[in-house]
C-alpha cells in the first residue's frame, strides 16, 4: 500500500518532511501533486514564490480545507526564507502581508485563513533566521497535527468496517484532501493496514467529478478495490445490496449535527435511509461550527453554470453543496471516536 | 411554440408527412434529426438505404422506442419504393430481408420489432406498386397513431399540472422519443397548448447526458422554461420547494407496476418519496409488460464502462437502467388518463 502524499516540505536535498525538526536554513520548497493533472498525469509541483503557492491554491492544484491549510503553511514558510529583508521587523512585515496575500486565494476555506494566522502568531523571534525557524516548525507542526487527526479518525471508522464490505463514498475527502490519509476514506485505509480490504464505491460526483478523478485514482494507486459509478446508480447498487455502509466528509457541521457537504450528499442520505444503511460523517472534531445551530444558516454557495453541460435557452442550476438533516446521519466518524451526539 | 419534429415522411416535393393519404408512387425518403449532433447542430437527414436507415438506428441519431419504430417503419416504406424488382413475389422477399435486416440494427426496442412485423404483415397488394403503397401506408397509420398516443397522454396529464408548478424530469421521454410530443414531457407541451406554463426541472441523466442535451434542448425550442441540474442535485431541488411533481418516462412496465426506466430513476422516486413529491409514469398503455410479474424478472442492461470518466486501475459499473418499485410510483400517466391501478 501506498498512499499518495499530497504535499510536503521538501528540502534543498530534495526530502519530504511532514513534521517538525527540519532546519530553516538550508532552505526548501513547497511539494504537492498537482490534482488538476489526475488522473491523467502524476506531476508534483516545486513552489518557493508567494505567486506560485497563490496559484496553486486559487487553480485547485492542491484543494481540500486540511491540504489547503497546510499547504499554505508550509508555502507561507518557504517564502520567508526568501525574502530579502533589512532588519527582523522589516522581515515580519512582509511575512504578514505574504500571509494575508495567501489568506486571499480561496475565499471559503476555513483552514486557509486559521493555518496562516497559526503561523504568522507563531512568529515571535528576534532575528530572521529564528523567525524563519518558527514559521517552519509551525507549518510542519500544523501538518504533523493533521496526520494525526487522520490517523485517528481511520482508526475509530475502521471499528465500523467488516473484510469485504461495501462502502460508498462520495466526492473526495480522501489522502488528497489532507495532509495524511484523508477524513472518509481514512478508515478504509486504516483498514487496510490492520489486514483487511473493503470493497469501494465511488460516485463521481458531478459536476467536477472528483470522485471519479481523484478518490478513485488515489485508492487504485493505494491498491484498494474501486469501482466508479455515476451519482445517479448509488441507490440502485445499494438495492442490489452491494453497500454496507456510506462515509462522507464534511465541509461544515451546525451544533445540531446537520452537515453541509459536496452537493449529491443529501440525495445519498435518503437514499441509504430508505435501504436502512448507516450513513457516516468522517471530520475532525473542529470542522463543527458550534455558532450555528442548525442546517438551514449554512449558506449553500451557487457555482458557475458552465460547470454543468447544458444548451442555449436552457437555464442551469448549480448548487456545490447540500445540507443532509442530522436525521438522516447514523453517526460522525472524528479523532475522538464514533459519536452519535456531538 | 414549436415542438421539434423527430421524424417524418419526406416526399419528392420536400413536405414532411405523419399520416397516411400519400402516394408512395412519387417516391419520398425518411427525414430525421441527428440527435448526435444535439444541441449543437440542427441537422436534418434525409435517408432512403437499408444501410443509412440501419446505420441511424444503431448509431443513435434517432432513439426512444416509439421514434426508432416509426421510423424503422416509415424507412422500410421509402426502401420498398428504391427495389428493382422483376416481381412482386421478389419484391415481397425483398421487403422481408430489409425488415429483417433493419430489425437487427438494436437489439432491446420493442417497438422497432413490433412495427416491422407490422409493416410487412400489411403487405397483400398483388401488384409492386400496390405493395408500396400498402408499406407507406401502414408506415403512416403508426406514426399518426404514436402522435395520437402523444397527445392523449399529455392531455391526461396536463390535469396534474397547474400554473408554474415545477416539474422533474429525468432522460429523454420527449417529442424526440416519439413522433409526437413525447410521453413524460407531453403534459408540459399540452399545458401550454392550452395556455398554460410550468417550470422544468431537467436532470443532465449521465453517463449519456440525454437530459442535458436533449430534453433541454427541446424544451428550450419550444419556449418551455427550462433548467438543467445534474442528478446528484434532484434532491436539493426538491428541499428548496421547486418541485411540485416529477414526471419520466419508462422502457418496461410489469404487470404489477414495477417500472424500469434510465438508470437513476429509482434515486429520484426514493428522493421524491422523502419529500412526499408526487412521482408519475407517462406511458402509451402497451407498455405494460403483463408476461412479467414484477421488476425482479426485468433485466438490467450493463453498459460499456468507457462511458463513465475513470482511471486506470479503478473499475466501472454501469447498469444504463433500474427498477422503480410500484409502492414509489403515484399512479401511472396512459391514453387512457391517470391510473393508480394497472
Amino acid at each position: 500500500m501506498a498512499i499518495p502524499v499530497t504535499l510536503s516540505y521538501m528540502d534543498s536535498e530534495g526530502r519530504q518532511h511532514f513534521s517538525p525538526g527540519v532546519s530553516a536554513a538550508k532552505g526548501g520548497v513547497l511539494d504537492i501533486i498537482d490534482q488538476t493533472l489526475l488522473p491523467r498525469e502524476q506531476k508534483r509541483l516545486k513552489l518557493e514564490t508567494p505567486e506560485a503557492v497563490y496559484e496553486a491554491i486559487k487553480q485547485l492544484r492542491v484543494r481540500g480545507a486540511p491540504a489547503i491549510g497546510c499547504s499554505a503553511a508550509i508555502g507561507l514558510a518557504v517564502c520567508a526564507q526568501r525574502f530579502e529583508s533589512s532588519s527582523p521587523q522589516e522581515h515580519l512585515q512582509k511575512i504578514e502581508a505574504c500571509a494575508a496575500y495567501l489568506d486571499s486565494s480561496r475565499p471559503t476555506a476555513v483552514n486557509l485563513s486559521w493555518a496562516l494566522k497559526r503561523c504568522a502568531a507563531a512568529v515571535t523571534g528576534k532575528d530572521i533566521a529564528e523567525m524563519n525557524q518558527q514559521l517552519l516548525d509551525e507549518a510542519l507542526r500544523i501538518t504533523s497535527e493533521d496526520i494525526e487527526l487522520c490517523r485517528a479518525i481511520g482508526k475509530a471508522g475502521a471499528a465500523l468496517l467488516k473484510p469485504g464490505m461495501g462502502v460508498l463514498t462520495h466526492c473526495n475527502a480522501g489522502a488528497l484532501a489532507t495532509a495524511g490519509m484523508g477524513t472518509a476514506l481514512a478508515p478504509i485505509y486504516a483498514a487496510m493496514e490492520s489486514g483487511f480490504k473493503v470493497k469501494v464505491y465511488s460516485d463521481e460526483t458531478r459536476p467536477l467529478l472528483q470522485g471519479a478523478r481523484l478518490t478513485a485514482w488515489e485508492l487504485a494507486v493505494s491498491g484498494v478495490d474501486v469501482t466508479t459509478i455515476c451519482d445517479s446508480m448509488a441507490a440502485q447498487v445499494m438495492r442490489e445490496g452491494k453497500v454496507g455502509i456510506v462515509i462522507v466528509g464534511a465541509d461544515r457541521v451546525a451544533a445540531n449535527g446537520d452537515t453541509a457537504n459536496k452537493i449529491g450528499t443529501y440525495q445519498l442520505a435518503i437514499a441509504a435511509k430508505y435501504h436502512k444503511i448507516p450513513f457516516y460523517v468522517a471530520l475532525p472534531f473542529s470542522t463543527i461550527d458550534r455558532t450555528i445551530a442548525d442546517g438551514s444558516q449554512i449558506p449553500i454557495e451557487q457555482r458557475n453554470g458552465d460547470e454543468i453541460t447544458h444548451c442555449k435557452g436552457a437555464k442551469v442550476y448549480n448548487p456545490a453543496f447540500d445540507v443532509t438533516p442530522r436525521e438522516l446521519i447514523t453517526g460522525f466518524i472524528t479523532e475522538r471516536g464514533i459519536l452519535t451526539e456531538i
